[in-house]
């Protein structure tokens, strides 16, 4: 037979979990979405059904909830933690991906909460022997009004833009980071502070294209945050118009604009640090 | 025949139009999602296709944009002024209702915004003699970690549901407030202390069921805000359930939860304040 | 104290319950999605927490299981059985509504399926002395690439549509129609019955504006189901604009199209029968 | 510096497009969703706005529309013809990938069309040398209703899942198939077949497993179709869980499920035939 297996994983996914910790002082949530994937030698599971080194998808899910047990702390901690259970413990499981995201709650009294804006992700990929972390945002939707432009583009017979000198520059950053030595670190902070660099350096660059924006976010989290290697970033530009109010006999001096769904650019890139660490198995 | 049109309306729905204020001190966004419906003297494109009483949807959508030239204001006005003009100048349009949702943007620098949560929602029905303004929060999604219990309850022979004296409530809040007096309204404070109340009440009331939380609410709403006639509100009881660990030889006080998608509760109610004007047209 | 307590209902929202039918001659599958709400003496827990006239949702999801055991049948039994239990076994329930969708499944095999298009819905509400049932489809997507004319209509300071005499006409059904008399009735064959009347006299129509589709389409059912009273049209009007090629030297023959999402028209109506029986709560 | 620009692409992504052939015998309906990704000198446009070498994601778009001016055909040609045309005129731009989704509609008659199930998708590469084409289908869901085991897997401390026998087996097939030359293929009758060979071998498959069910599919498919090198297929696990209706005092005998939403099993896997070319871009 000239027909064989290839890659493969499988694993749960979005498994909701929310932890309460009941602190004196005021609750706090922990609220995820954890997915968890594995790969190894399951070749007898899908040649023959022979699921003898299969670990069922509902006992990873078991394991996210038991594990919790004991406190989650940060999802990178949480993620390395079942990554290694995973490798450590099955004999066929030589690969373990576990994906979470992490939902915002801001506290409104001693054990009441608002759900904030954001999403917090953390993908962890363990083999075995070295483990590597990426931690990230999705959902940050963000806009300046002025400071950006575009012109000076590559033209051909099927180019109508126009030029502009002064546009809305809106996107919804979805961003990743790579951790370059994956112990010991604050990820708590590293995620504040690079979520904030985002934030600052999409405000602060004066705009010639989104991709310029893009390397100066990226490049803006790196130059701060020493321990990371790599920024990885997806900004769709999520155009807005000006809508033309001159059949209306009014001029339209860049205050009315109508929010396009799609099509939409989708603008993606890397910052990475000369010398880092080898990527390993980090965005497998 | 003895088969006749009955109600209708049509319109344009979802038209998505951001102004840009642009005063030196800072810009402002103003970010809505509009949606208009007119009524009147519509048979006759119903019957036999002779539009000319049919205002076009697309010049609906031209008119909000084009009004929002001269600025936007408070959703509430901008919809009233809308909806007035459509019936007021129009002969074969009798009845309007637009729509608004404005989503919220916080400020990030000069010229800098991130999307913020919630959706701020204002429904204006107009008939050529008087005007309803209802308005309203979406997506106000909230959660109290205790202070909230369920028993006594109705039981039958296929109750299985075990009383409870401590569990999560979690809802996300959609509410509606009408005003009694649709003129020279502080909408803008109207909404903001609103909101406060109904996520203050959330946080205050001790629980036992989630009717009783959604009735505070309301009568919070309206004892504080003397020109609102009534607060209508949709609650999803987004249902945590506790995971039981003891397979796993653990205990779980309070502590991990697996939130569940579908099916969830639904509670709908409505709180009126005596001797308010007539809804009228308002939920029509 | 001038705040009390108004119009009120809960519910368990979106009960999702497949039921398989192992006929010898081949399985069935029954996929539904199940809603409902209950209306009565509900103002203890409102304004005390006092619960005892409360049957819990989650005892309302048991029932629809339990029930679903002796079998479904069609959805209109189903939720009438459903509404008229709660109503006649609860004393404090004076009024049930049953809300279901229906998922279809096309054969593959003895006990295979593949999912299809098109949404079954049937809503009943049961006052304790009388029912009633409305039955619908949704997502019912349709399209007619020529037969669709739009002019002739009203024309004001802020129109820019051109007339036209050939356009793209689409649209996704959502439909309803009330049964004059809820018993006895064959819903089966009154559904396939009514979806292909809709789908038929979509395609015959030539169509002057999408009001008078909605109208022909109703009116068709009408004619065709002596058993309705009443059919309610809701159509958004999914725009396709003709693509302007000419800055690339291109006519465009009514050949290539873009597809806009937002903003879309939407064209709501009601189709008549004189003489038939009261709605009474049907769309409540 | 020690920060530098990493891999980047840039494009215009969902371009609803929709081509009418308009035959005398029949309309015909081309519906489709378009993404372009460029790759290639892209330095100067991050690093300091220089956007001479950018063609705007405007520009891909408006190509997409001309060039279907000409007709569309098979949506494995036209992306091919896509990406061919921004590598070979566009200087800078030394990769392209281009994806298409296709969306099906039924006939109903001359000039009408009913929207059907299930996506078509193909996904061309193209570096200047070299094509590669992808092609597959997304939202194709089946259910087995028997037929499918689940036992004999590894247990740990965390493991609290039965065995089962007899269980419903559902799943939204996504299935991508590489073409081993991707050129002078027969895309359509590859996607008929393809699809046909999915469907059939799920519902054949006498499953211990699914990712047994997995490997079974995409080894039909690759038998059957000669031109394909590879089949990769992700499908969660659709879990429909028996409900307990023992404290109704009713059995349960394979008849009344829970459709669960999540979290859902996900398994991933690749059928590849021994000896195919390199994927080379394929994947990337």
């Amino acid at each position: 037979m000239d027909i064989r297996l290839g890659d493969n994983q499988y694993g749960k996914a979005e498994t909701r979990l929310v932890r309460v910790d009941r602190a004196e002082a005021g609750h706090e949530i922990t609220d995820l979405n954890i997915s968890t994937a594995l790969a190894g030698d399951l070749a007898a599971t899908h040649l023959t059904g022979d699921n003898s080194g299969v670990l069922p998808t509902d006992t990873q899910k078991n394991t996210a909830y038991a594990f919790a047990r004991d406190g989650v702390g940060e999802i990178e901690d949480f993620a390395l933690r079942l990554a290694r259970h995973f490798v450590d413990t099955v004999d066929t499981i030589h690969r373990a991906r576990v994906a979470i995201e992490q939902y915002t709650w801001e506290r409104r009294g001693h054990h009441s909460f608002v759900r904030g804006t954001g999403t917090r992700t953390a993908t962890v990929t363990y083999d075995g022997t070295s483990a590597t972390v990426v931690s990230g945002v999705d959902d940050l939707v963000v806009m300046n009004t002025t400071g950006s432009e575009f012109h000076g583009y590559h033209k051909d017979a099927y180019t109508t833009l126009p030029e502009t000198n002064d546009r809305i520059l809106a996107t919804a950053v979805a961003a990743r980071w790579r951790h370059a030595h994956p112990r010991n670190a604050d990820w708590g902070e590293a995620y504040r502070e690079a979520t904030k660099h985002l934030v600052d350096a999409f405000a602060d660059t004066y705009s010639l294209s989104l991709q310029q924006t893009l390397y100066a976010m990226g490049e803006r989290v790196l130059r701060h945050r020493a321990e990371l290697a790599e920024v990885r970033l997806s900004l769709p530009n999520k155009h807005h118009f000006l809508v033309d109010l001159s059949p209306f006999e009014l001029d339209n001096p860049g205050e009315v604009f109508f929010a396009a769904d799609r099509p939409y650019g989708l603008i993606e890139g890397t910052v990475v640090r000369d010398g880092a660490p080898d990527p390993g198995l980090a965005w497998w």
